[in-house]
């Protein structure tokens, strides 16, 4: 079968043929819905190193944003009828660690010495005809589309986990959001902080065309440049915002979420530029916390898969064969999407 | 002035003129712009005894669900501008036991003791053109309407509690929330809900029309009667409602809330009808919890109001002036009220 | 090798011969170090009958609490090492749905179809000299006594586990805590309570030295009989209890939480004696709520081992070798034995 | 009556006659049973300078953690009886905002408007024969010795509503915190932790001797210097530690914390040295959050009276008469003073 293969670092991906693979025990074999192309791939293909980063050497197929339908069930797996849609939790750690024990695999202990980071990281992704994976990563979609539901593996889960984490900010009446960064991440957010919350919720971005789709779901938006703090201040009736989500996480965008946060508000990191910024005790205002967060949960991507069965979320995508993969890979490098790539190796 | 008088028990209220009160240190005098016409009300003058209830003795105005316009304020009290709206808050305690230090008079650890429950409660309530109040139960209301805010103190503020208290239930994607009974408060809670969570709302009622105006407001509605609990089970997936809320109380609509319950679910009975149902281990799904709730706190009504600000709650009333006050009370004693009677005393 | 069998429905167990089992994909096969005798192995093969109950049909070797060292591991296993001591989680469900995700295979959302409900529960389980148990399954002990540790996995994990959803009840100075019934399961509520919060913890049972040895770890006792309900609320400087947790479950111990409970408290039926009790708005403290609870999840266990290393938890066992294995359960049905019996089939 | 007043700026305090107060509305007259010293009160009167703080404007008397015993009530005040022991809750806001209803009125909305910041702060404190104090304010101490009790208000308020943030974090087997400088506030830290939470509890400060006395109260205590963050992380298991109360501020403590956090941990910095750190995504643990806090609520005080009536919080008090006031600030000024310097203006 066809994959799209990470064969070095440094390494634009190639189309290879390769064998269709047999489920292990406790494994589904999946005919491949849709693959979310995203820009950790890039990342990883196009700026790291060799023993730089662990459990990601090349090579194997890219893809973690993936669903597809039960073709093959591995040995022991009950409860699954082929046919059947399935959304795919990509990280796999080490399945017995406490992290792991909670469905959290991205927090694994054990993940220096585990042989990859999930599915499409380090173990062969959804890029591909057919694909394997473990019963416990599959989520069921139901009737709902699964080609548009690929890219929720990472670009819903991710928002989705970091938004819980903020409840008690935005469980309330008169509560605010800040949004920073409307790429695929933060689109979902908006949507997310609006289906789950009663929130005000507040968007920026460098890119007009993401400000107004962000507004035509409900965000208000304010662009950058001067008097934005004041602005995005005022809106919230000078209290600041509650819990703010940076999708791009430079020091220019954490800054603007810690002049922009409310007393006992939230701003979760997300966006992994790197920014270094400063902290004391003065400038926090009281009880205002700043984190990071990376991913989510395999029960957090359950209720999200019900969000997008109820059509709270619907994720923006552009839809390409197998022949278009390595195009698509193109394009995000140039950043000519307007949506999230998604892969259809069965088309 | 004029008020609306509960003057004896068992007796229908009067109108009679009583003196223009004046505010005490810490109190404000408010122009009253609304006042609710509530069915506690008629609980109190036409159904209890001396010596049952304490803190509700006659001679005292009606009127519970207050807004106004500050007027005058007492020794001590800054802050205010005279002409500002603002929504009062009904309880008051004894003012210095845990439950009043954080707003939740009604929780009043020396109630016993305490001259009277509240505004309106044994002290002068609201239906009357002048009305004093505490400087601390006074929530400003800004540009909002003030004659359509005043039932928020009650029959808003009632179902935002018990809400909150079922947040841990109802905030993540795929959530059901059940409310039954659609009068006053129910209908808000379907507002409250909808707004602040992304549960579906079910809801239920024996009149169609409730049921209609609740269902313009996105919840699914289903009849009593025979299959209900099989139709409301079957919305949720066959899992049960996460978060249920019972504005009647009655045994029937408890055991409703029963059958229906999710696992780790909330039922939550708020209506005072006393109904009286079985509790077992083995009919209470696993970690499904049940209790009841009154009132809620002042930080609450805060967040109430920037609900009703932001059009999040719009509370369906009917207005009268103070001649037709005894009429509002002859149509809420009798049923044929079709929104909360909310008394303008200044028109 | 040897190992203590469920043969058939009304049947007391036997020994008998079985083939030491091998690990599959995904499994250690452990060398067992020690497995409580529980009370509800005598309910399943005295009490109940064929048809009545899923997943429990025999016969497979009894013993759901267990611990032991690693002799071997499976397919696909990494990250043990011979001779490692670890605590075995019991329950397993289909390792896919939501719960199972997050380590909760007690509320297994296929638990209709599964084969068996858990180790020692439908599948063999460490009353034998090895086992086998799936990766996930197991919690790593350190260089704590392993045959002290088996009833922790059931003994200490079901009250923990209620523990932790009550601890919004418990974390604040002068908070208020009723163990009923100090059995196995109460005399660990007890230390668990003490260790992890600063609750003043209340204790009752029939018998005088279950009492003792509850007061020894710095319970204060209540005896039943007449004023008992008047003692606990004074203890409580007539508060009433803020957590109470009824490892009995029969109507008198139930409604005896209910007359004790303080506004907002949390009263967690655990005991499965099936007691019916009313429930009604007027008798439950305000925000005062009644629930039940089912063992735990693997985190949890994670914990309580955590807690059994600092020694936090320290459980009352009686030792028995595998030739008096039977008699265990003999002594155990008879009510003689005075702490959980465990069988260490490897001395 | 005798009095130490506040002055002038960067002047120091002096003992002068000034008149017996008279209650207000709503307000207690106490005779003063003890009024604590603290480093804040040397801070306003040898630092800052007029123009710079709101709400400290001098002429008035010190001493803003009191207790004292009910001599006479004010207009409107019911439930005290004369003789007996209250605590002084200090913050005192504007009453009516959404902060100080809730009763934390360090967060008061209208902090830039109040004539004063609380008791012994602006307005007249302890450091008198008689204190003037609004009815809320007060907390009842029972039999407990009011002397002993009077820093309670501030040294452990301030610890104990930091550690109540923190109980998601240390509320579950195997936790651990951190509390880094050992004077008053970290003490009484310990003391809370110890008694509150089952957590292994690790403490570090300059001075042997304030290490001593955290290690009788339970705690693991680390030196400074060369391989502390490893014998932190040691103690941890590796894990890193789950809550961390920085009561010093400085840049080399806040470091300290953010070297030796757990994964999902919380850093609280208390102490107002104003250290400046850097933060970034991958510099800080996955979803560890850092935050500051300023004193609490007056339900925590109510919750601190319980721990103390308990026995779980003991503070360390040094006991000054009125003539010898002036000199207990010398000593504090002069860091000569082994514990909390408590005048009792009636000895």
């Amino acid at each position: 079968m066809r994959a799209v293969r990470f064969t070095d670092w440094k390494t634009k991906p190639s189309l290879k043929e390769v064998p269709k693979p047999t489920p292990g025990p406790g494994e589904v074999l999946l005919k491949v819905a849709g693959a979310g192309a995203c820009h950790s791939d890039v990342a990883i293909y196009a700026d790291f190193e060799a023993g730089i980063v662990h459990g990601l050497d090349p090579e194997y197929t890219l893809g973690h944003e993936n669903s597809g339908w039960v073709e093959e069930v591995g040995e022991g797996v009950t409860g699954f009828t082929k046919g059947d849609a399935y959304l795919v939790f990509g990280p796999i750690g080490c399945g017995h660690c406490t992290a792991c024990s909670r469905g959290q695999d991205t927090y694994c202990e054990n993940a220096a010495t585990n042989p990859y980071q999930g599915i499409g990281l380090g173990r062969d992704g959804g890029m591909a005809e057919y694909l394997t994976v473990p019963a416990r990563n599959l989520i069921p979609l139901g009737d709902a589309d699964p080609v548009a539901a690929a890219p929720l593996a990472d670009a819903a889960l991710t928002p989705y986990h970091a938004m819980k984490l903020s409840l008690p900010q935005l469980n309330k009446g008169g509560a605010t959001a800040l949004v920073i960064g409307l790429g695929g991440l933060g689109q979902i957010a908006v949507q997310i902080i609006k289906a789950l919350t009663g929130a005000t919720v507040i968007a920026t971005d460098m890119k007009p065309e993401a400000m107004e789709l962000a507004a035509s779901r409900g965000a208000i938006t304010v662009p950058g440049g001067e008097g934005q703090v004041e602005k995005i201040r005022e809106i919230t009736g000078g209290r600041g915002v509650d819990a703010i989500f940076d999708f791009v996480g430079i020091k220019p965008t954490i800054e603007l979420g810690q002049q922009t946060m409310a007393q006992g508000g939230r701003l979760t990191v997300v966006g992994i530029a790197g920014g270094v910024v400063e902290w004391s005790f003065f400038t926090n205002p009281y009880e205002a916390v700043i984190t990071n967060t990376y991913w989510g949960t395999i029960e957090d991507l359950h209720e999200v898969v019900k969000m997008y069965q109820a059509g709270q979320i619907v994720p923006d995508v552009q839809r390409f064969t197998m022949d278009q993969a390595l195009e698509a890979y193109e394009l995000l490098e140039s950043g000519k999407l307007s949506a999230r790539a998604v892969v259809m190796p069965n088309e």
